[in-house]
């Protein structure tokens, strides 16, 4: 890629996936063998290669440039990231295809059928942060689904994803998928000029942050597949059980609070204040939380007698900024509103539209929640930190998309495919439009029941 | 809305759209009834304001500003448009309810739940241009789906939409739907001004030029439905029978020239130059079709003897970008490819990937040509005409979508709703994740079979 050119790398990819249509479902799975192949060949070298950058981010964090937290993502030596690196390739090889299959079939005529035909996208370009093994792992879901990828890692990985990608094309080398299917770009300035290549470019997948997806939002034409920050809630209803809500409040918290679908705001209602409030503040104040609490819900704790332990150290008034903050750690702001109707307009206001939960045992609470609340996941009596593609049984996940377009919540391989009409006439003399109309032909619309196209080869 | 203040109207609508997420269907249904029930009664109203519009066009066609085609779509007194405009809002509502069907559900572990439920996307802006009834057909499909819209339509039909939309939320205000569900605004700049505010807005919809559509992409974060050009191709395969290559060309090209789904390119195999072209080009000359044609396919009409009727006048040699060009008229340009492979490859390049079909009697000609033309409509032997959402048997039809993600091709309601993800824990203590990994709890993962969520009132 020395001879860089936007414009090359790009229609590369598009003729890439355009050659690549007719290739076979099966022929993909084996070029995901080929490529698994491929690395463990070149695992000595490419450990080596990502030692270097581990070195050259070491320095970078002692000069205090990044965080130390980004040395852990970056380290492919570390336990088994390898060899779980590796297993991805089988498990997303080994996952249905996400193609071909027909949501909607009619006979339109006798002798006149239509297909909605799931298919590829396209060219993906896929920005992501430190983690090298995200290469891997987009290739392979990209080579599953039948589309092309240019992949840009964090620069701080370049040592090491050049050589994965380098390895995943000798890989596709040994297959009749072109080589440049998989292409790996170096530089931000590459990535801005591939912005605007609409024409060559079907869809943008960053993976950062959020100011990292609205800059790109910002800067190109191509459809956007965002995934960002999450600021979810759990919302304790009137008629909540106690159990439930200390379990599932303390574990959407504290399972893994820098993930995105950990719990960032608690809203109490104000019938649980003096309930089941203390023993979920109990809980939290013990697993080391703090409480950045409104009024009610402070002093609520302060008349208890004795206090909770921690009590002076953790819990503290909150700021109205508390409620739009993304903590990401052992910190939960904390509210006390009269209604689920205003939990439910408080967390539409305030959340991000990820993944929120109610804690009740009132079916008509439980409805009015995952009906009235905007967010890609609506959950009763259950852990936000559910909102996950494995979790959900997708076997692999693409990422958890933050738009509502398209894909919403944990995507997975599905989220990588669009559709096409297909349409076939078998009549004697074909079919057209100039036989159908007032006094002529009039549609059938007869719904076919096939979950496949019958002509396709 | 001489108060103008695009916040305001964005506000608003988000408002609207969330505090209608708990009417019900039915009330959906009743609102569209309102609806009509309001336009009926404003009918002379409504007709005169639009004899006002269509004169002060008359006097902007005169001065040359706008064209004369215009006129005809600004009329709402011609023929049965307003009676249509009305029946077209009873069809809407007659239609099946497109959200709260589940696509996906599946218990994750004893007593835990996930459903993927249909669910409207929120607020629309709809672009569009001079056809006054597209404010009504667009409100009708809004409310059925869910979602609050904020219309723009043409600067020429202003009075017309005003007292449309007036009518519109006279009808709402007589149900439990928010009046500012649907807004029309008037001017461009008010666009300008909404398309900043991604925060409210959640899907722009412009239906026009692909200048319109491009100008739109540049200027908004917000996830755009393009409905623009299209730019469709026949290719007479060298399996093709005559008859059936014939009528579909004839069909796709002169059925109604100015729609987006009519062909613009015929390609020939070079195997059919001296046998279907022919007929197939008189066919088209009788219909006083303009043929552009690249050397192999001129030449081939020269050679005949005697010369087809209206060679002289209406074939003429192409130029390259005779290939890029939608014409929208009695204009065809024709050009032979040795093989079907590089046919795909020409239409790949110089379709606008809206629909292409290929005239063949071999199964396997078909099946490479579907799945490798990269187009939203795959044909075989049927006219490109047969491209729109009526014939599709959507009942219904937002546009066309040019677009490839989300919803591509001819867009029926189900264009209009995406999905959300619930989940129920109906566990003595509630669900969390903290019980499942290595050693604990593991996934169950087993498919639901249920077309709705048993909970939701």
């Amino acid at each position: 890629m020395s001879t860089f050119n936007a414009h090359d790398i790009a229609s590369a990819a598009k003729t890439a996936f355009q050659e690549a249509q007719l290739i076979s479902s099966y022929e993909r799975v084996v070029a995901l063998h080929e490529i698994w192949k491929s690395l463990e060949a070149s695992k000595t070298e490419i450990l080596l290669a990502n030692e270097e950058d581990l070195k050259a981010a070491e320095t970078e964090v002692k000069a205090g440039n990044i965080s130390g937290a980004l040395l852990k993502r970056l380290d492919l030596n570390r336990g088994d990231k390898w060899d779980s690196m590796l297993q991805g390739i089988l498990d997303v090889a080994g996952l249905p295809d996400p193609t071909g299959n027909v949501s909607y079939a009619s006979e339109l005529d006798d002798e006149l059928e239509l297909y909605r035909v799931a298919c590829p996208i396209g060219v993906l370009l896929v920005i992501f942060e430190a983690r090298p093994e995200v290469v891997v792992n987009i290739a392979s879901l990209a080579i599953k689904s039948g589309n092309a990828a240019i992949l840009k890692g964090g620069k701080e990985s370049n040592r090491t994803t050049t050589l994965l990608a380098k390895a995943i094309s000798a890989g596709l080398s040994k297959t009749s998928i072109p080589e440049l299917y998989i292409q790996a770009i170096q530089t931000r300035a590459e990535v801005s000029s591939l912005l605007q290549l609409d024409q060559y470019i079907d869809l943008v997948i960053p993976r950062g942050s959020n100011s990292l997806v609205k800059n790109i939002q910002n800067n190109t034409r191509i459809p956007v597949m965002g995934h960002a920050d999450g600021l979810c809630s759990v919302f304790i209803d009137e008629n909540a059980d106690v159990t439930k809500a200390v379990r599932v409040v303390l574990d959407s918290k504290i399972d893994y609070p820098a993930a995105c679908n950990a719990s960032e705001n608690l809203i109490l209602h104000e019938s649980v204040v003096h309930t089941v409030w203390p023993p979920v503040a109990k809980a939290l104040l013990e697993a080391n939380v703090k409480l950045l609490c409104d009024p009610t819900s402070l002093n609520a704790l302060e008349q208890l007698s004795p206090k909770l332990s921690n009590f002076q150290t953790l819990v503290s008034p909150s700021e109205p900024a508390a409620y739009d903050t993304e903590h990401l750690d052992l910190t939960l702001s904390v509210i006390v509103l009269p209604s689920i109707e205003s939990a439910i307009q408080f967390i539409n206001s305030h959340s991000s539209h990820h993944t929120d939960s109610i804690i009740t045992e009132s079916d008509v609470a439980a409805s009015t929640f995952c009906r009235g609340v905007d967010s890609a996941g609506t959950f009763v009596n259950a852990s936000t930190r559910f909102a996950d593609g494995f979790r959900y049984g997708f076997g692999t996940e693409v990422g958890i998309s933050t738009g509502r377009i398209h894909a919403r919540g944990p995507v997975g391989l599905d989220g990588l495919v669009t559709y096409k009409y297909m349409m076939r006439s078998k009549a004697p003399s074909g079919h057209i439009v100039g036989e159908f109309g007032t006094g002529k032909k009039q549609y059938k619309h007869k719904p076919l029941n096939t979950a496949t196209v019958p002509f396709l080869k």
